[in-house]
């Protein structure tokens, strides 16, 4: 099995309310591979500068993910600095320095250019088709992306859907790259648009998944405590494509078990803060609460399909 | 099998975005009885006044709610005039003109004293508690309010609660009585003032249900077009304990049931305009969704489960 991500490798300089600027490993190739090493042994093809720290490079070697593609170049490492308001989901970016980021040209080494599952994380759609022109036979791809590429690269994006098994956007991606406010209709407008699969992800709301053979309804497990939602969406990408990679099934019904995988992992990474607090998790405690979350989402369909006489 | 309703019968003056006002039949009792009688036949005790239409009346006989507790007095009925946002969700009140319904004091008919399931819909607490005071043995009692009375009479409110066995907030309502932010703090808040169990609604997002026992989660159903929103809480608590009424199980797993058949009988109210657009809606139609938003929801727990090894 294997599951390649291409993306950022970042420090994030965070800013909860009330508390002074913490820098942070972050980034979502970073996100997303800590969160898959749940589930499968992750690929990581990103770049840094010459000031990215070797622990955290070993951190991520300690996560299971293979770091062969993470290249490391002359200048310094993409820092993005973010204030989150008081509600803990909206933020101001305050600062965005690309630097190496900002010449990344992915170059996949060939003996990963056939992965099983390739993720395409949040980079300019133009990089993403570099990717995928160099694993054109990937066997399922899934892309991520942000409002940024939507309004400044739409037509590139635009190109890539009919080559994307699963694409993940949030509302308001919908809604930009569709021009429709009501959602059901953007998401079909998406499937429309050639991708296979839409997660509508929706926050601490939960999500759901679009496909031609109709919807799946995934809520979010309540959190017990809401520290930092930074890198949540990334880490229900990489929950879901870990299991997809584990379990080498990428049937409608295997989606949905993917997404409650997924949004349980994210779960945990929002009660923490950076990505070593979501590594210490332990894989019991993932198992656990995706067990207590598979209760609290079971009803007895039978039962009440019959009390209405319809069974 | 018995459901008594308390509650509001009104004319709403609604405004939808770009249309013209509109009068329609209202009120938290209407809505409720409405949405209820798909499922039982419900008994509704409220006030009007003599422009009330007898149209109107005949409306709900032929819903099969009983309006033997209908009280027509001198004087007008209750009118709110409330005016959309462009999002269909928030809304100014532009008018509230209670007429005959500020002194309205419920007299529950002898012979309805008993119910197996009491609804007090959103009327004043102080009312509501004279409601309990003459349904001292009520099976099951639900209880929905709003931010208005939370805030004028929070007091009476929370004198109400270990009567509750089921009620109805949204997450404003939720934070406001208990002055917590974190809905699963604030909801388990609720629980230890003496609700034994409360519906956290979060509209179009769906509901949760807490319990001692834990929590459920229940998504809403994506409706295709989104028409107006007015009524749909009183349509979800009105579904939710017709099921009730209609199995006679108020035990925690036959509560999740009730929430499924809720959230999917008030799909119906939002997709349509006024009480009578909801009426006019084929039980069949109902079974049909109730299926598809199981289907929706269901995950198989046990492979999940197995494939990350906890079986």
């Amino acid at each position: 099995m294997s599951l390649l991500c291409v993306g950022s490798v970042a420090y994030d300089v965070i800013e909860l309310p009330g508390r002074p600027a913490v820098e942070v490993l972050g980034g979502s190739a970073t996100w997303f591979t800590t969160a898959a090493g749940f589930y499968t042994r992750p690929q990581l093809v990103g770049v840094v500068g010459d000031d990215f720290r070797e622990d955290d490079i070993e951190f991520l070697r300690a996560r299971g993910v293979d770091v062969g593609g993470l290249e490391r170049k002359p200048g310094s490492t993409f820092r993005w600095h973010g204030r989150y308001h008081e509600n803990l989901i909206s933020r101001d970016s305050l600062k965005t320095e690309l630097g190496v980021f900002a010449e990344f040209s992915p170059v996949i080494p060939p003996e990963w250019r056939r992965p099983d599952v390739l993720f395409l994380g949040n980079i300019h759609p133009s990089l993403q088709a570099l990717v995928l022109a160099q694993c054109r036979d990937a066997g399922f791809v899934a892309l991520d992306t942000i409002e940024c590429w939507i309004e400044s690269a739409k037509a590139d994006l635009i190109r890539l859907l009919p080559r994307i098994d699963l694409l993940f956007l949030n509302d308001d991606e919908v809604r930009q790259l569709t021009g429709e406010h009501h959602l059901p209709t953007a998401a079909r407008a998406i499937l429309a648009m050639g991708a296979k699969a839409l997660v509508l992800k929706r926050g601490e709301h939960g999500a759901s998944l679009w496909t031609s053979s109709g919807v799946a309804l995934v809520p979010a497990w309540p959190v017990d405590s809401m520290v930092d939602p930074t890198g949540a969406g990334d880490c229900f990408a990489g929950g879901t494509l870990g299991y997809i990679d584990l379990v080498k099934d990428t049937s409608p019904e295997s989606l949905r078990r993917a997404l409650a995988v997924g949004t349980v992992t994210a779960s945990f990474c929002v009660e923490g803060f950076g990505p070593r607090s979501l590594g210490s998790v332990r894989p019991a405690q993932v198992s656990e609460r995706l067990r207590r979350w598979l209760e609290a989402v079971s009803v007895d369909g039978a039962k009440v399909l019959g009390d209405l006489e319809i069974g």
